[in-house]
């Protein structure tokens, strides 16, 4: 059975990823959650080092097998189970090339609005980056629309690319993120899944740690 | 063939990734260079957005499919070419771990020592954060040497995660930072490929662009 490592489910975008990917393939997995350390300015990086070599969350462990990193992740269950990414090829480069570009992209989108699940309220001021983000985020999903028809981001199933931009659908209801209506159909679709919103309410009754 | 959008070899560390991986594997490809727009704060985003939809390179052209992630463009690669990963599987996991913790990851190491090869002195001071950067990056070449058995960051072939890491043989090298011995044998076993400094002479000889 799997294991996988993810931090608090209020605030760990990364480990709702995995997670929610798992969940929504009927992947079976033990879920561990370690809570990051509480204090401003405090790293949880030496506790996270116990079981993760980077002293990051997520990680998946496979009896021997030790996977630190949520898009790694991804590649290592699509080795086994191949409708982690869509089955028509174009459908999988675009899903994947939108995963990675989230992996290493979005910053002012991830700084600004930081996943925070019990967080309600809408973002005072949108600066000019973060629209830039936002422009982005939308022109990509519509581009994934209207080139696999929807209504999941690449295609008519939910593959790892939606995962990858789950933590996003919070972040654009948490702070009432202006977007298009076909994006705020996706994130509505998102949330509505019930594994989405089982992460939702587990995160609502966590011990609470400010995390900085 | 394949067609490769890079920017300018002096600077851009994203497009050393995919463009060192097709060399060193003996892949074709036709190289077309956009430099980056010149000007304090000047974006080269609508630039490159003529070719790729995030207007970032490196950016594959493959007939019709655009894959625009350097990350995604191995992946691309892998489904033609099984040598783009290593073979054994506890290997490949690894590699692709330790590359896409670096997609995500060492922010201070890539802020504090943009790549630019026409730089060669010093770093005056190691920031505690530096030194995090450079801590995590050994122990994690260490644990792929001691596990894999070298010369390459997977085992006895080179594979996408030295690729991966290229970029950061030319800082150590730049910014002469200090690093094992173990580390600093595979900084000058990358940067002594042929490939490695053929894309160094022509950075060398680029029209002089400085990107801030
Ligand atoms: N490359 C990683 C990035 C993960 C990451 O940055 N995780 C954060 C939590 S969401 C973390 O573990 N931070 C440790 C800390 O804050 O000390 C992945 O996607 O798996
Ligand atoms: N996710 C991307 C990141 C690429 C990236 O950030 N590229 C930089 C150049 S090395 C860029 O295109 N910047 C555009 C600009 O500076 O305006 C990848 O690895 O392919």
């Amino acid at each position: 059975m799997y294991k996988l490592w993810i931090a608090n489910k209020n605030y760990s975008s990364w480990s709702l990823r995995p997670w929610i990917l798992l969940k929504v393939l009927n992947i079976p997995f033990d879920e561990n959650i370690c809570y990051f350390e509480v204090g401003i300015g405090k790293s949880s990086h030496d506790k996270f080092k116990s079981f993760s070599p980077s002293g990051l969350v997520p990680c998946l462990v496979d009896g021997k097998q030790t996977v630190w990193d949520s898009l790694a992740i991804s590649e290592y269950l699509y080795e086994e189970y191949p409708q982690v990414w869509p089955t028509d090829k174009n459908a999988r480069t675009w899903a994947r090339c939108a995963s990675a570009e989230m992996h290493s992209g979005f910053s002012v989108l991830r700084q600004t609005c930081p996943m925070n699940l019990s967080h309600q309220s809408p973002l005072e001021k949108i600066s000019r980056e973060l629209q830039a983000d936002l422009n982005r985020l939308q022109q990509l999903w519509q581009e994934g629309f209207t080139t696999f028809g929807g209504p999941w981001l690449a295609g008519a199933q939910f593959t790892a690319v939606d995962a990858f931009f789950a933590p996003i659908a919070f972040r654009i209801r948490s702070y009432q993120l202006p977007v298009s209506n076909a994006a705020q159909q996706w994130v509505d679709r998102m949330i509505a899944l019930p594994a989405m919103q089982e992460w939702y309410h587990s995160a609502l009754t966590e011990p609470v740690v400010e995390h900085i």
